[in-house]
């Protein structure tokens, strides 16, 4: 079987004759676009339409965006000229918020450039840390995956929601390996379909029984017992526990709690060291017009305003474990033992 | 300013011609579309299809519908077929299961049929039944909506969820004359967006401040302090205080016990006396490739089944009081003191 498109970010995010190609997710999987980048601001542009998506993937699409500009500076003549390669990387860093790994990876790709001085090109610097950033998401992915599978039982259920990332992907091949029967149920994931578009597609094409549910079906399925565990990702998590993920992330939890269900999260490398507390997470809002309308279309009254809230914060007393790169870490107490970090 | 379309049965659905004419309500507020139907069959088709919803409106419609097969017998000189008529209700109930007002009020049509005799054409029995209970059906909304108002205190945003009806208008207007501030916070209401196109039209065009969010952004709002009250209407209302409504009532429900927000159900005419307890509730099953695709487009992969369960239960200990033609009754016990039946 052929992995999932999305199971890789080298799939769908890929640099070709000194462009950066995006497959983009938003059309996803009804058609297979490939926008081409040749600017770092169309790289930004990309990510903050969400063309791609997920803290991880981000950082690193980035991180090419970052490259772009050094390639750029080097063609002109300019070679490393680090005020103008701060200044991208601060467009960049601008696009999402919400998620730690951008900014963080960004931070270290000037760290490099800085520490590599004028002995390499700045380029040549950015892509050796590139390619060694996807060698460690891909083994942060699958090791997230392999502690996670450990809580799956043959005849499980779980319900996801958004896009948990690669990690995901691996927990359930890992599970089918070992000879558990595991269906999955997907929230859509409205406004973006993230949940139907993507998550559903993908675990769909790793040969697993897939149902897709709306957003406010959730409760209902747990409360029939259709569901027996609760995964998704996390853009963020501060120190304190508390997790920054897709708007919607929330709501399951509490229902989760009310129906006695486990709440996991797929935590990758673990908490965002400087973040101490859930309110210190900035929390991105949304274009509100993106609520109001589907595919261009309006879908209520004109005197209706959106609102557009893209993540939400779960505090940890409503999450029962956390699995990292380090294993699972259950209860709210994650300031040790946490992980590698996906970006560090 | 105009009354809202839905704010009364007669601007969506009446007769022409000795035609019924049904405004798609899947179509508003885009279009306004009228949909003739001549045959008891294409009443059917249109509630099955959701052109119209709500118990209270399906039953009238449904209604309409008999009316519609009692003039067809009548212009073919069978006069009053009782048993075509019965084979024709029998039709006409089994559309939606789960509101109870439906299959009684077509159950109360019949046996004022029955009592009348050959003394008066079934057409004209059950025309002037009709005129009746559209009158009933007004007074139950605004006697709901006066006592809901009262539970309204001025700078409090509710949030409603699917389209809870004329009631929930009505305490609106209410509470507008009465010099009350509420601001107003919709679900759209996946997979049909009844609460973007009905409900959040509906309320911006009574003049009130609407705010339009996904399913799952409620919780969020609620932990923001954002919202003070929700309420959402009931398709039936078991005995035991159940309450069966569009799905996503129930994780509302349990987000609000969560934060300690009361949650309100706009009862109209109170429960169904011949339903005990919420498990004996027919819960309605949609086609699945329903959530499969967003107005038409596919938004999943091909291997990807859905599940669309059209209602859920909310069970009486989430549910602070259920509003009456009665009156406000709060706690889990409605066996006694209910109002009258919107179709009664």
């Amino acid at each position: 079987m052929p992995e999932p498109l999305l199971m890789s970010l080298e799939n769908n995010v890929y640099l070709e004759d000194e462009a950066l190609i995006i497959i983009d997710r938003r059309k996803l999987p009804r058609t297979v676009i490939p926008v081409y980048c040749t600017e770092a601001e169309e790289v930004a542009q990309a990510i903050r339409e969400m063309m791609v998506q997920g803290a991880g993937d981000i950082a690193i699409t980035a991180g090419f965006g970052l490259y772009l500009a050094a390639i750029r500076l080097e063609r002109e003549g300019k070679g490393c000229n680090r005020v103008q390669l701060e200044k991208t990387a601060s467009l960049l860093s601008a696009t999402r918020p919400t998620g730690f790994h951008l900014a963080l990876l960004l931070e270290k790709i000037l760290e490099k450039v800085g520490q590599v001085g004028n002995n390499q090109p700045a380029s040549a610097v950015i892509l050796a840390f590139l390619q060694r950033a996807l060698v460690r998401q891909k083994a942060v992915s699958q090791d997230t995956g392999r502690h996670a599978e450990t809580l799956l039982v043959s005849g499980d259920t779980i319900l996801t929601h958004c896009f948990a990332g690669a990690a995901l992907l691996y927990m359930l091949k890992y599970a089918r390996e070992n000879g558990k029967d595991i269906k999955v149920i997907c929230t859509e994931t409205r406004p973006y379909l993230q949940g139907a578009r993507l998550t559903a597609w993908s675990v769909s094409e790793l040969g697993m029984d897939t149902r897709l549910i709306t957003d406010n079906m959730a409760a209902w399925c747990m409360s029939r017992g259709m569901i027996q565990k609760v995964f998704t990702a996390a853009d963020r998590i501060a120190m304190d526990g508390t997790v920054a993920n897709k708007v919607g992330t929330l709501q399951l939890a509490i229902s989760a709690r009310h129906y006695g269900i486990p709440f996991y999260i797929l935590g990758y490398g673990g908490p965002d060291r400087r973040t101490l507390k859930g309110e210190d997470i900035p929390m991105e809002e949304r274009n509100a017009q993106e609520v109001l309308e589907f595919q261009g279309i309006p879908i209520s009254g004109p005197k209706v305003k959106g609102f557009y809230p893209a993540f939400d914060l779960t505090p940890p007393e409503l999450i029962s474990a956390v699995i990292t790169t380090a294993g699972i870490e259950k209860g709210s107490n994650r300031k040790k033992g946490a992980g590698k970090n996906v970006s560090g």
